[in-house]
C-alpha cells in the first residue's frame, strides 16, 4: 500500500477512538482493549455496551474499497464474543463513507482471508445510527 | 510504599493478568482496558463477563492491610458501569491471602478516599469461586 506500519497502525488507532467517541455520544460506553492482537487470549480490538446491550468489535478503517480480517482474526472475535455474552462486529471506516457494521456472516469468504468490500457494506452493513437503535 | 511508582505499576498489572487468567480458566471471557485511568472517558481496569453476567472491575493489589481508592475512580467506576450495563466491583489481592471482591458500598469512606481494609473483605468479600458461582 506504500505506507509504512506506523502510519497504518496510527490510522487504526485514530478509527478506534472516533468510534469510542460516538458510542459515548450516544450515550453508550465503549473502551479499547489492552493488547488486542498480542494477548495470550482472544481479545477484539473494542467492547461497547449500553444496559441491555454488548458489542464485541473488530474496527478497521481504509482508504481502499476493500476490507480483509484473517480467519483468525475472525475465529477470535467469535470465540470471544461467545464467551463475553456479547455479539461479534466488524466495523468498518471507508475513507469519506463512514463507519459500516457487519455481521461475520456477511463477510465473503477466500481462501485465506474475510472480505468486506463496500458493495458488502453498503448491502448488507448497519450505519451507526442503525446499530445503535436496532 | 517506600517502592517506586515502576514496581508499583508492575505489580499492578501482574496481578490483572492474574485475575484474567482466572476468569478464563472459570469459563468466562476477561480484558484489560487500554489506557485506564488517562483515557478521556472513564473506565475501568478490567471488564469480565459471560453469557449473563458482566463485571466492570478495579484491580489492586496490596502487601498492607488496607487499600485506598479515589473518590475519583469510585465515580468513574460508578458511571462507566451504570452506562456500560455492568456491576461494579473492586477485585483486591492482598499478599498471600488471594483475591477478594467488594461492592462500592462495601467500602468505608474516609474524609478524602474509599478504603478496603483485610477485615472488611473478610467480612463482606467474595472470593473468586464465591463470585463467579453466585
Amino acid at each position: 500500500m506504500g505506507i509504512g506500519f506506523g502510519r497504518r497502525k496510527s490510522k487504526g488507532t485514530t478509527a478506534e477512538r472516533d468510534l469510542i467517541h460516538k458510542f459515548w455520544a450516544a450515550g453508550w460506553a465503549a473502551v479499547r482493549v489492552a493488547g488486542s492482537g498480542s494477548s495470550q487470549f482472544p481479545s477484539p480490538d473494542l467492547l461497547a455496551g449500553n444496559s441491555t446491550r454488548k458489542f464485541a468489535i473488530e474496527a478497521k478503517a481504509t482508504a481502499d474499497n476493500n476490507k480483509y480480517f484473517t480467519e483468525q482474526e475472525i475465529r477470535e472475535l467469535a470465540y470471544f464474543s461467545s464467551k463475553f455474552g456479547a455479539h461479534p462486529l466488524l466495523a468498518i471506516k471507508f475513507d469519506n463513507r463512514g463507519w459500516f457494521f457487519l455481521n461475520i456472516d456477511d463477510l465473503k469468504k477466500t481462501d485465506k482471508n474475510y472480505v468486506a468490500s463496500f458493495k458488502i457494506a453498503e448491502l448488507y452493513g448497519l450505519k451507526f445510527e442503525e446499530l445503535i437503535s436496532e
